[in-house]
């Protein structure tokens, strides 16, 4: 037997949909699915697009971004064996609203340079 | 003199526009962005509804969100003074983006929580 959620809220903790807040409204996951968005990509290039992300973070975000059905990860048997990433149909459905997240970022970076400028000069270092 | 940034990449770990994704793709920013959708609110309502978040992290979470011009804080004379918090025209900006990845949460959630059912039954506890 299923238990259906219809009534999810993200504002309460124990609401399972306060746990998938959690894993998409995320820095890394939404380098990683951006990176996905067009085509499959192996871990290696994954690792050198997304500047500054550790191997660990990158293993670990992505094992939760294929136990929550967003993220397929296949092995090719070669040596040494490739392995890559591909957005599943799941995965899809959120390429829009997260590149629309990074887009926004991108566009009004000059909006908040100026803003954290004027907020520090109004403020004493530290204080 | 304003150096203006005319090709942000979210990629780069030193372009600001990494700094500005770090602060809008996160939980807590969207929990409360989600909340000053429709009107100001005080920092004890917040508190209240947003569960699980420390006094702490919504103490930080709303300076810097002032602090990168999203939000304003008004302090009104009274006793106890009265602190609300309101969406600046440029944190106004990011209510329909926001809200698309909280409202992604709670459509997709059964998804979720099947995928994750199946893959913890394809491995063995701690594997």
């Amino acid at each position: 037997m299923e238990t259906r959620i219809t009534n999810g809220n993200v504002y309460k903790k124990a609401c399972p949909t306060r746990l998938a807040l959690d894993r998409i409204a995320d820095k890394w996951t939404t380098l990683i699915i951006g990176m996905l968005e067009n085509r499959p990509r192996r871990f290696s290039e994954l690792k050198r697009e997304i500047e500054g992300i550790s191997q660990k973070m990158l293993t670990q975000t992505l094992r939760d971004l294929e136990r929550d059905g967003l993220v397929t990860r296949t092995v090719y048997a070669q040596v040494p064996p490739r392995v890559e990433y591909q957005l599943t149909p799941l995965g899809q459905t959120l390429r829009e609203p997260i590149a629309a997240i990074r887009h926004w970022a991108e566009v009004n970076i000059n909006d908040i340079v100026r803003a954290q400028s004027v907020y520090d000069a109004q403020r004493p270092e530290g204080s």
